[in-house]
């Protein structure tokens, strides 16, 4: 049990699902979960400002450690929790190496994903372009079949970083159901829809689903013909 | 020795600077270097693509491992060489929880340094907006003032997550001296200019330092108001 942590998130947010897996794949069940309501802004209350002076979420606490940063806060009950649950960082070398490298690379998939579904959000309405959404676009492109190509060589079955599943998974799974939320066609990313089919089964994420996913469970085209 | 290690860098990359103060602080000088040069696209030449799809620098190669992301290749390097040079992650809970905090939000102060001095690289002529640059522009003033407020809470002397080196100052330093290379002033930042001033003697980013810097050592002058 996990009742000197705290958790604020808010459903949806990739950053706040990756950390809610973490603690689902470490045991560390029962913390204090406070979901904040985007709508009503509540990711900028004082609450929230208090400890995160960029009035973001996730926000978690562990006693009276604060960590923001979705990564940093993964990579520490890592750290922390080492011989419980899930081992997320693997011994070898090999795998290792890999695994760092999908971790990271999985901040430029986030990023080319977010410029384009949440383009109208970051872009104020004066200044959007059309031709600056295709050149988002198609970067996404470029990136959805690499990773395509990734899971391809790994073979079927396979987890992002390789037959078991690791802290790439972790921090990259929420993207890739967003992808799949937001419109992607599993036809034309069968590797990655395969993935998602895979995860979506996996205890860890099934504890932490976003409520709102479960409620409302269409979700948008945006992205169904890249 | 490490003579099994190739990097492919560019001179003043942060990215790139960041693997070379890792292998530094990891003791492990002597590896394969190798200077591309931006001005002639070298990052994007046969030999970069072959191990990295992006055509980026840095690319590092442990024997047969590739690790392309820059803070890969540090997690890598400090996870395989724990017990050699500097420990890069500390033991404690309290220490460790500030380190993962400020290594990750350190690709948020670059980011918003990007954005500023980078913005007529990463967007077309047509496209460039006064009011977005301005955006920029403030949202790097507030970002720089977080940090000096972190700075000035450790006390004088600190390094960016305590009282010694650690993974944040070896991934986050690029970024600071970019930032000064561009003109911040040390007397509006008196705790960044300090820290700057301080890591600057380390041997570490002394035996590192860009050499186009060292040949001009005069920079721009684009954040001077900042």
């Amino acid at each position: 049990m996990a009742q000197d942590m705290t958790l604020l998130w808010g459903s949806g947010s990739p950053p706040c699902w990756r950390v809610m897996i973490a603690l689902e794949e470490k045991n560390l069940q029962g913390y204090n979960s406070k979901l904040l309501s985007f709508d009503k802004m509540e990711h900028k209350s004082q609450q929230v400002l208090d400890i995160n002076p960029r009035g973001q979420v996730p926000s978690f606490k562990h006693g009276d450690l604060i960590i923001n940063e979705s990564y940093a806060a993964c990579f520490y009950l890592e750290s922390r929790f080492k011989s419980q649950g899930t081992k997320l960082i693997p011994d070898g070398a090999e795998e290792q190496a890999l695994m760092f490298q999908r971790t990271f690379e999985g901040l430029t998939l986030y990023e080319k994903m977010a410029a384009v579904i949440f383009y109208t959000y970051y872009v104020p309405e004066g200044e959007r372009l059309e031709a600056a959404l295709k050149r988002n676009e198609e970067a996404l492109v470029a990136e959805l079949k690499l990773w395509e190509g990734y899971l391809e060589k790994l073979g079927s079955g396979s987890y992002l970083a390789g037959k078991s599943v690791s802290m790439t998974d972790v921090v990259v799974f929420p993207t890739v159901a967003t992808l799949f939320r937001f419109g992607l066609s599993a036809e034309r990313y069968p590797k990655l829809g395969a993935y998602y089919a895979l995860m979506k089964e996996r205890p860890s994420v099934k504890a932490s689903w976003p409520p709102h996913w479960l409620e409302n469970p269409k979700g948008q085209d945006t992205l169904k013909d890249m």
